[in-house]
């Protein structure tokens, strides 16, 4: 069975305007690989309801999983988790269990438990909370559309609470063979061999170091036999190829 | 006259599988920033042809510009020209003046100008060249779209080329306040602020440092003396909040 198919929904000014880089991408990513999810696109969006709903409409439709980062805290630029509702035709009301985890969390931080705060109660019905173990406001599963919050470490926490339960497929394993010749004089007997073994995929990246061209070749598979002998052919191709 | 809108579209398995951290999103958002361009969105595809038409297509429909990162070198995975072509209904083959490019600097550095690097000379026609100082093999502007490499280095000087010749608009201004408190503490008085200067934009960026909870206020538009003004009354609000 092939692996499930994902994207990510990057939503923030601060990305799109290159004040903040962001981390979540390039975290998600390798968490995804890693338990057999195949990540397939990536879109970063503006803090505006009609660019997030679109992208989420589009999204959801077509992978069997779509992550968002960003927009769920207490200011008035947080719109995700209303435009995500609007996206699926539902209204958004303070939840009693969002708000009961709330209200203990600044219960026992001796905060006030303030309008803005309470906005983060606000779960469509149906939904499934994702636990937030960091600054307990949750993020949720809406049927395949998983929000999470964009601050990394509070990202990150949700990530690992959500994705044991998404069924991923066999974990895409990889190999790389690091070739210090630059990619003209590899691509011809990398496409002969990326023919050969049409079950894997080939990538090739190439590099710039001290003034010499190379280039890491990465081939990924989910039948390691296969992968071995695709990495011992390449290193055959190129034998002083390997670092 | 509004600032011209613009999309990144960065093509690459490796930056989807989680091997690669893109570094040219961040880049580009902040040139953008810079001359006056709105970066509105970004999606990451994989290097598959029907992916990289649909939203090349998709993309140059809405935006006034949009850049293209990746998948222009001469290996059999780099399908980004082509695919460029193919979203244009155009014919890709080998153009005189990118071979004589590419010839000039194979012949200056003593490599062979074999068929992998000629691929790289594929421009379709009517296309702008936009120059490579780095490794020859040029990228292009094809009407609203530039494609440019991947490689990090490659990509920054082709930017570099490319952004002079487009026109931007008033550059964007920000000015940030730092405050040590919780977003949930700062959330209405920055609502009514943001309501008072509306042609102004304000983002609320949280962060965790030694375990405190705090914000990054950043306000941004084209004005600055609006600007001043609407961080002066923001740091009224929270006096000890300016570092």
């Amino acid at each position: 069975m092939p692996n499930p198919k994902a994207a990510i929904l990057i939503i923030g000014d601060e990305i799109l305007s290159g004040r903040t880089r962001d981390a979540n991408m390039h975290y998600l990513a390798g968490e995804l690989t890693r338990v057999g999810i195949d990540l397939k696109e990536v879109r970063v969006v503006a803090d505006e309801a009609p660019a997030i709903i679109a992208a989420v409409n589009a999204l959801r439709a077509v992978y069997a999983h779509v992550f968002t980062s960003g927009g769920i805290g207490p200011t008035h630029d947080d719109i995700t988790a209303d435009a995500v509702a609007t996206a699926f035709g539902l209204e958004l009301h303070v939840r009693d269990d969002a708000r009961a985890i709330l209200a203990a969390h600044y219960d026992r931080s001796g905060l006030a438990f303030n309008a803005a705060r309470q906005r983060m109660a606000r779960i469509p019905e149906g939904a499934t909370l994702i636990e937030n173990p960091i600054s307990a406001a949750p993020g949720f599963s809406l049927e395949n559309v998983h929000v999470m919050a964009g601050v990394p470490n509070i990202f990150q926490a949700m990530v690992a609470s959500l994705l044991p339960r998404l069924g991923g497929g066999e974990p895409l394993l990889s190999q790389t063979l690091r070739i210090e010749r630059g990619e003209g004089e590899i691509a011809e007997p990398l496409a002969g061999l990326a023919a050969e073994y049409a079950d894997l995929s080939f990538g090739s990246y190439p590099f710039i170091q001290n003034g010499a061209y190379g280039s890491n070749i990465v081939i990924r598979g989910t039948d390691p036999t296969r992968l071995d002998a695709a990495i011992s052919r390449l290193a055959s191709l190129f034998p002083a190829g390997r670092t």
